[in-house]
């Protein structure tokens, strides 16, 4: 008999598998398609991927303002760029079959149905059913596409993000609804490919979850490079009945109908939760998502679910870490508590987005006592000599502790340089302590001790 | 009467001109020549322009790597280059100016000479003198570059990173003697814009300051890009009779002589401590810098030294410090000490190199009880989705603490991801608390928690 079965072999299912076997666990996954899942095969690797390409290209374009000559036309190569994306998915793809074969995990390929707390039913591709014991679940089966009722993907002209990743030609026009981390990396791929690029959002700000500050330099930055941003718009309908999709959209202005080729649709997710069996056995659902204490343990003993599938913030980071708390439980271990005020949070435009705790809007509805450190990156060296300067470090800081309560980042790299504030977060590090560590220079990490001078009056560069 | 002057407004000087009038001192800055020092008009903000441009012209060079087409040539055109880097230099240096007047320090152009503790002698351009009075003087007169006795620097055959940064052409070849930070990085600049480039080193690994497996990735990453890297070389004799310079070098295998264009001395610094005075007024010097105490106080009372003039590590980053730290005393702010060991470094290289604390190979020879994480970017989702695979996160963590005794990072972005474990350090983070702090997904940053996870047999991803 197996300790340990995960369904699902994604950044929460390959995670808790390897952790497991070297937590002496004997461990299967059953995985009915690419291993890694979506954040390996149709999700983050791959989108970074095709970003990297757009923003090499995008040097090229620009010679001009780094003092070289392109004697010729700049033209992306679409088939190439999918090429290079997918080459880089499978790649990792193969990197997860090796940690797995490594680590002495088995893989069974199929699709699993939960048939009690101890029994798993797979359907091999060959359409052979074999039943596996177990002693434990893990319940990592992600999530995939929502998409709005009047616009149902067709993978044609309305599609989703696995669509958008593997485009046959550049179109265009696409018309993307929603902005959070997907919408805006996609808008941004398709405009530096050269498509017209609307962005409809259908709350105040795009890139709604992060702070205002960071949505309104985003949407400078993507107005500058010519993507029609559209906020408090509704899609009301959209109708791919003729060769041009008709997207009408409700705006404070009035109704506006645009005529695009594609429609990306970005509306968020939906945890996949059905035909594995959960009804049979009574694994407790609730809006979507399967319902969890504290050890993610489902109202079935010995059944367990992590990541998308359940009401936790759904990022490959905090799956992986949930894979792990998970695990380290069912082997006994005392795992580390999950402090999910702590998540880091990134998207991958130009200019990068990278959060982590609460966003100033939040601090005033909660009445704290905060302080704002906020510094531009036009003030920063680093910025200006890599001609990167649009963005800023905006640390919101307790007043009384010298806490960070939030940090939210626009620019360029960012993303590189959160870790460092969630670890230092972890570990009650203040802004004065910031301050007083001698951060490299010129580097654009600098900005995050400035923002910590501002806070205390302590500023040199502003 | 002043409260200070300060002589030298480089990232010492100027730091320490805004901090003292922040504390609501009256201060004087004395500067000969640009604003900003050689940090900013020749050193740190320049250099990091240059390299913007070859890094920016490798993306049109290998279009084919990220799967667009550059129909042409691609051409650097160095006057272009240089333009742009003294551009962003002038902008900078503007930015002191508006900083000073801001904070009400107030700039006196010209060359001083310390009369006693409490005066100032300025030689201003026009030929007057003007005597100052203050309270107290730091000298942060910075240092330049180096030269081998039987290779003086001439500034057209023989050069020092002053012309290297300035060049009117590209010269078809180039000896760079000396491969610590200002070297690499030129043989790096000069060999992407196609010279051919030969770094030689007097000791057994370039960049002899940084760990060992640093030395050697930079290395295979250089000879890679055709930078013929020699070690173990020393440079007996260079003739710049003739229009080729012929350089000889003493290597492990015999006398070789190479002819080249260009020869760049990059040996090190020497401190700025002639002809200010300070031998009339009895400052003591050994070694050519300037004796102080830990509050940086010179022999003589009211006469404080910063940054490369005194033998503390001759960085941008460390003289800002110290400029800090100086002026609290001076003010009687019971400033926070700095810790000479938690210094971060950086190299701008492609990969780059950032490290802090000891390397293994002073980790060995102190007979520490360590252990090492090591995590290549080859195991990366978001290096290899970027193309960036080269280099890794490499972690000397005290066996019995769990502290960060020393880090080592190579690769892109690294120079970014490193004020993060500077502050970690500061404050006693332990790898465990590496582990437990979640990173976000995709990023390199990742690697860092990976190789934390190492030393505890913990990793995931290898």
């Amino acid at each position: 008999m197996l300790d340990l079965i995960v369904i699902g072999s994604g950044p929460g299912g390959y995670v808790a598998a390897i952790r497991a076997t070297q937590l002496g666990l004997k461990c299967a996954v059953v995985e009915k398609a690419e291993l890694g899942g979506i954040c390996l095969n149709w999700g983050c690797i791959p989108t970074k991927a095709l970003l990297k390409s757009v923003q090499a290209m995008y040097y090229a374009k620009h010679s001009q303002d780094y003092g070289f000559t392109v004697n010729g036309e700049v033209t992306p190569d679409i088939a190439k760029i999918v090429e290079r994306s997918r080459g880089v998915s499978a790649g990792m793809s193969k990197g997860i079959d090796y940690l797995f074969k490594k680590n002495g995990v088995e893989l069974i390929k199929g699709s699993a149905k939960v048939r009690s707390s101890n029994e798993i039913e797979v359907l091999t591709s060959e359409g052979e059913t074999v039943i596996y014991q177990t002693k434990n679940i893990i319940i990592a089966t992600g999530a995939r596409a929502n998409s709005l009722p009047f616009a149902p993907i067709d993978g044609k002209k309305v599609i989703s993000y696995r669509q958008a990743m593997v485009p046959d030609s550049i179109p265009d026009s696409i018309a993307v609804i929603g902005s959070g981390a997907i919408g805006s990396e996609f808008a941004y791929f398709y405009r530096s490919l050269g498509s017209q690029v609307y962005l409809i959002e259908y709350l105040k700000n795009i890139v709604p979850l992060e702070d205002d500050d960071s949505s309104a330099q985003l949407s400078r930055s993507f107005r500058k490079m010519g993507i029609k941003v559209m906020t408090e718009a509704m899609v009301k309908s959209v109708d791919s009945q003729s060769d041009k999709i008709k997207v009408t959209i409700q705006t404070k202005k009035g109704e506006e109908v645009i005529e695009v080729d594609k429609v990306l649709s970005a509306v968020g997710i939906v945890s996949n939760i059905e035909n594995i069996g959960l009804e049979d056995v009574g694994v407790k659902t609730e809006r979507g998502k399967i319902v969890v204490d504290k050890n993610f343990k489902t109202s079935v003993d010995g059944i367990y679910a992590i990541g998308d599938v359940i009401a936790t913030p759904a990022l490959a980071h905090v799956a992986s870490a949930e894979a792990i708390n998970c695990v380290e439980g069912i082997a006994n271990c005392n795992p580390h508590p999950i402090d999910y005020d702590n998540i880091p949070a990134c998207t991958y435009t130009s200019p990068e987005i990278a959060s982590v705790g609460i966003t100033e809007r939040v601090a005033k509805e909660r009445g704290l006592d905060y302080k704002i450190g906020k510094f531009p990156f036009t003030a920063s060296g680093k910025a200006s000599a890599s001609g990167e300067r649009d963005g800023f470090v905006k640390l919101i800081v307790d007043s009384k502790s010298d806490l960070i309560l939030g940090a939210h980042l626009v620019g360029a790299n960012v993303t590189e340089m959160l870790s460092g504030i969630v670890v230092a977060r972890k570990s009650g590090v203040k802004a004065k302590d910031f301050i007083s560590s001698i951060h490299p220079h010129p580097t654009m990490s600098e900005a995050i001790m400035e923002a910590a001078a501002i806070v205390h009056n302590e500023v040199i560069h502003l």
